[in-house]
């Protein structure tokens, strides 16, 4: 779907975060240059800018300081897929090289940081001491709940708390920061800020449920990477939880963690994914993904109809019917 | 020296900064918790946080605030290191085993991240706007810098120019960093913060300068890693410079870089160490530091004579005179 169908009202904006992010890979040091613009490359949909100015058009819009803070949001969240790729040893992002097949992973460490940087630079340039203060504490969440992934690597036990808390820190909490600071800094009253940013974290919630669901129902093309690959990072998510919890006699995703050997993983991950796939695990995940969706929508109900309301509205309907 | 001779009017104060570090590392979540305390242990002499406090002394003193400021750019200092130690595949830090020899390289970025965001999220605890403006650039000074270092790895061809911005990027900003946000803190007049930033930055010149030389001169155990690692880690420092510039017969340096095997790049390595002990190139590098630690003292010229004063003035003899 193109940017002006999704993004209503402010797809035109957005044009000035396109700008902004160009601007932090035109450092003067080449290697460097050429290593930004490669990520600049591995684009998503702007869903995190495109929030920032969504959730900032209800009062004022200072534009200029909103294209800052959109674009530093969106740095902060390349800058953690850098890493990600990294912790991960992913070799493709939506079927683009990551970072670390291209350069050594000590220079992929530093151009992550780098990018942490430039992020934490641009959002002091909002001049709002509430956005930095938000923006310090998201990515204090996402490491935190990165952290906590890594290092419970490999444990099955996995509860559904464990798993909410784990999408909230690592996705929601940066789709909920987007709203929530576009809001503030367009000066919303504090009911309108709370709204807003219950609506992005429930819309985040949701968007990392559907994530974990095409994990098992997308294929490998349109996904950009190989299917099953949160089972082969002993990943536990919702569709994985709900299987251990209901089918405790199926033995595929305790045989997926046990594996020693390339092969016997990779057999256990295909019987795996095809007992979610047979079982109402993927109906299950997608209810709940639903519901988050219901509950944004709903945050939204004591704020104007507007052009701006209705693209959220619309949001969460994309959010759930996205193949990729 | 202990804390007390060394910070003088600050020293109390810096128990303040030990406690709101110690507060970093009392996270729920008990594996990180370790590590943390683990980093913690590996202590510096806290040399920022007191400069933080030193030039806050000169004017108001909100000891609050500069407590999360001096904690705020102690924490940077320790991110950086994580992940330096990470890049250079550095065993040991001060004596003590670094991050990725107890936990996964992984586990180790994580880490860094996580130090990154929470020493951003004290610094919004400062209030200041401006203190954060500094903050962020210099958090992307000093990932430009190492990301130089990095991605020019290997090569000979080093400038007194290159070597100059790299230390200032890699260690001077920092301390520079240090000293201008707590002139800034305590509402210190323009031409006060000014002088103060400029005696941190030369003092942290001088700071980086020794330690290079130290790098030559000092021996493995005060030292807490193996001499001559720099040149191991094809790091091109003043020494080695004036060696190349003014030996160009002297082939030890250049063995250093094309060697292959482990025996001959250490051999190599212990030529190259003699070759920078027998020649005045030792004397030289200390001069550049000398002459930087006077330039710093200058720059507190128009500041009163106060015991804060004459602390900053005996740290630059101490800068010079330390041997770890």
């Amino acid at each position: 779907m193109a940017a002006t169908a999704l993004f209503g009202p402010v797809a035109d904006d957005l044009d000035h975060v396109e700008r902004e992010l160009a601007r932090v890979a035109r450092v003067e040091y080449a290697v460097l240059a050429t290593l930004l613009d490669h990520l600049l490359e591995i684009r998503g949909k702007r869903i995190r800018p495109a929030l920032v100015l969504l959730a900032a058009g209800f009062h004022d819009y200072p534009l200029d300081r909103l294209t800052k803070l959109a674009a530093a949001i969106e740095l902060l969240h390349t800058a953690t897929l850098v890493h990600d790729d990294l912790v991960d040893e992913a070799a493709t992002r939506r079927g683009v090289a990551t970072l670390q097949t291209l350069v050594s992973e000590r220079a992929t460490v530093l151009v992550g940081d780098y990018l942490f940087a430039r992020s934490a630079s641009l959002c002091t340039e909002t001049g709002s001491v509430r956005v930095m203060r938000v923006f310090g504490d998201t990515l204090a969440t996402i490491c935190d709940g990165e952290l906590r992934q890594i290092l419970s690597h490999g444990e099955l036990k996995t509860s559904l708390d464990d798993y909410y808390r784990r999408i909230i820190s690592k996705t929601a909490s940066l789709l909920r920061t987007a709203t929530e600071t576009g809001a503030i800094l367009s000066g919303a009253p504090e009911w309108a800020v709370s709204a807003l940013r219950s609506y992005g974290e429930n819309l985040g919630i949701a968007f990392q449920i559907v994530d974990d669901v095409l994990d098992f129902t997308a294929d490998e093309r349109s996904l950009g990477k190989p299917v099953g690959n949160d089972l082969r990072q002993r990943t536990i998510t919702l569709p994985t939880l709900w299987l251990l919890d209901n089918r405790p006699e199926e033995q595929a995703v305790r045989d997926v963690f046990a594996a020693t050997e390339h092969d016997e993983e990779e057999d256990a991950i295909r019987r795996a994914v095809a007992a979610v796939l047979n079982s109402p695990a993927i109906g299950y995940s997608l209810n709940l993904a639903r519901d988050h969706c219901a509950r944004a929508r709903a945050a939204l109900d004591g704020l104007p109809d507007t052009p701006h309301r209705r693209t959220l509205l619309s949001l969460t309907e994309y959010v759930l019917e996205r193949q990729s």
